[in-house]
């Protein structure tokens, strides 16, 4: 028996009989996300607690918050399909600077039509600002007051990112959403030096910016600051009062879920968002959990970005209403019942367990398609059922009840 | 200017103004591959030289021949969806008794509901003996009268492989279209050791019948002899009269493209196809290139399987109407035209040259998916240019024509 469901009765797209890659989505807020606005604009929708339910609006379409955006990476959300990507519910996926700055390379795509035109997802894109996997990738850094020097670690050429630099990539990128430079460390840190990397940062949002308000068309567009100061309550709180001061038009929390503990995480959202401006969006950088994603919500978190769909998906991790769920496990092996037959996602629907155990086991490509597909239309249904709760006022128990969900755990193994 | 067009005036299927996964095809004989016999049945509808358009029809639906089936390996199309490999046009697909007796296993797919149901292709499949593989895949086999003794390439784990048991696997598999186990050798070869394994070819071929008889529902399938003798006429001949004699329901043609020229396998053709019955279907195995597709069918065969199309895909090769085409050269990488702007797949119509160009630069899995999408739905097209071909009488025309592009080459390079 399954006894995990959600209160979200119906599910948030409807289910079809038929076979299909491209399921419709039921959802009513679905034809919001396809108005536009010539300029960039946030607004507060409804608020619930200190969790948001909010819209981002722009030449190229609506961002419903709070949202999870694809990433992807080179230009592709991995072993996805762009149509299977938006169909999922996705607004905005995220590009990545460095590795497009890289492979293409940054006036290539301006050459090709942008990033948009280059991936065909003619919807918004975020991109982050390079400097992330400059510090995780990149080789021989040396690093001061101008920029990075860097070198690729795909071919050993060398590259100079500065602020400036960095933004000019993300216009020829077309990007919709920026982000300025930042230094970003892992954590724990010396206060010393997490204090002396979001100084830096914040210099570097100066320069950004100036850099972004050159750009003729910076209206229909964002670049969004970035708070750092590590685990530093202080230094958390002088970063966002001196970006709130610059006046951007949105805000990123960086530099958390890198070596800390989630309460750690969480105790510097506390902190921090309170003393961001109430009418400005706010996207934690690179998080995380679908635990993580539901708490930060509630503590007003508007948008996310994380790798772990799509990684987990590939190396047989399913995520779902019943937690996570190891596809190799043998327990699999001869379990004809989908992942998920509430799911209107086919891959969590429509395939039996043990095909998909067999798929992982046998390293095929259609597991981790499928399993990335499965991961993603969760962390989709995970944001809808958020956006729901909100306007509905009922986010705590929203969360309460997805976290029993997880929980009580996978349905009985089949005797 | 592209002017290497073929006398194919019409596409096979209509351009949809839509991004999409499943384009639907407009192909006058679509519905044909829907009607169902409750016995296995061949027929040939139309002649053109020796070239034939027939149909084979089953409980799971009709293979309009001359076919290309897409080998179907471990019970996925490699990097494919089933829902793709049918829109394409796909009657029937190959699956791989050696891949699925070690895994997951025969018995454990037969408890599952066959494979059909694991691998959610409710439509014909045809299953290889095993034997094949067993060769050039497993590790420390011993040869006997009795059958084959290996070591699987996974796990080292022991299995027994006899003409009955591979029967035997392939009715657990719930194959539609079984094959004898037989001995193939790899050319060139010597004569003795050519006439040997096809005399014991021709011993399994009766033992394997007999077990296919065995079948309770053997009439709603089929299982087929396979001619050897390599590249010895003499030997191709009195393997084909002996297949003859036994009334197998089709015949494969066994021990070709191993190794020896296409002109020496063509001879084999010409050889062989007149000693076969008129009025059953002949299955050239593990062929090959799309100029061997046409030219056989010009000899009279009506099936094909080959791994070249999904193989090439994953490395960044395209089949087109133009040509091989290798995505990884540097002359896409600019280049914002499609693979082939006739074409209705998406892969191959909707997805710039220099996007595919950079995916497969990359690694990046989408590459692999939309290639091997292009190149099954090339195969496809020059099956249903064959067929179309062939009722109107004008097989040799469509060859030449086909010929002339493959000839002429890609498109001109961008300036």
């Amino acid at each position: 028996m399954r006894l995990c469901f959600q209160t979200e009765s119906v599910p948030w797209f409807v289910r079809s009989s038929k076979l299909h890659l491209s399921p419709i989505m039921n959802i009513n807020t679905l034809s919001e996300r396809e108005e536009t606005s010539p300029d960039f604009q946030f607004k507060v929708l409804a608020t619930d607690g200190k969790a948001r339910r909010g819209a981002i609006t722009m030449p190229r379409g609506t961002i419903r918050t709070p949202a999870y955006m694809p990433v992807g990476t080179a230009g592709t959300v991995k072993a996805m399909y762009m149509d299977q990507v938006r169909d999922l519910g996705s607004d905005v996926i995220l590009g990545n600077t460095y590795h497009l700055m890289l492979r293409p390379g940054a006036e290539r795509v301006a050459k090709l039509g942008g990033l948009h035109e280059f991936a065909r997802w003619p919807h918004p894109i975020l991109t982050d600002s390079g400097g992330f996997q400059v510090m995780s990738l990149a080789q021989l850094r040396r690093m001061s007051e101008r920029g990075v020097i860097f070198q690729s670690h795909i071919d050993g050429r060398k590259y100079d990112l500065t602020p400036e630099r960095s933004i000019e990539i993300q216009a020829l990128l077309d990007s919709d959403i920026q982000m300025q430079l930042d230094e970003c460390l892992a954590l724990p840190a010396e206060n010393k030096e997490i204090e002396r990397a979001m100084e830096l940062s914040l210099r570097w949002a100066d320069r950004s910016h100036t850099a972004f308000k050159a750009q003729s068309d910076h209206k229909a567009r964002a670049m969004f600051g970035i708070v750092q100061g590590g685990d530093n309550p202080e230094l958390r709180v002088k970063s966002a009062q001196a970006l709130k001061a610059m006046d951007m038009k949105g805000y990123s929390i960086g530099g958390l879920a890198v070596g800390e503990p989630q309460e750690v995480m969480l105790k510097m959202l506390d902190i921090t968002c309170p003393e961001l401006p109430k009418e400005k969006p706010r996207y934690l950088m690179g998080v995380g959990t679908p635990d993580d994603l539901l708490e930060s919500i509630a503590r007003g978190v508007d948008m996310f970005d994380c790798v772990m769909p799509t990684r987990a998906g590939r190396h047989a991790t399913a995520y779902s209403r019943m937690g996570k769920i190891n596809m190799r496990n043998a327990r699999h092996a001869e379990d004809h019942r989908p992942l998920d037959e509430m799911s209107d996602c086919p891959a969590s629907s429509q395939y039996s367990r043990a095909y998909l155990h067999h798929l992982m086991r046998s390293n095929e490509a259609l597991g981790g398609m499928l399993l990335t597909w499965n991961n993603l239309a969760y962390y989709q249904y995970l944001m809808q059922g958020a956006r729901n709760a909100i306007e509905q006022g009922r986010y705590a128990d929203f969360m309460a009840n997805t976290k029993a969900g997880w929980e009580k755990g996978d349905i009985e193994v089949l005797e």
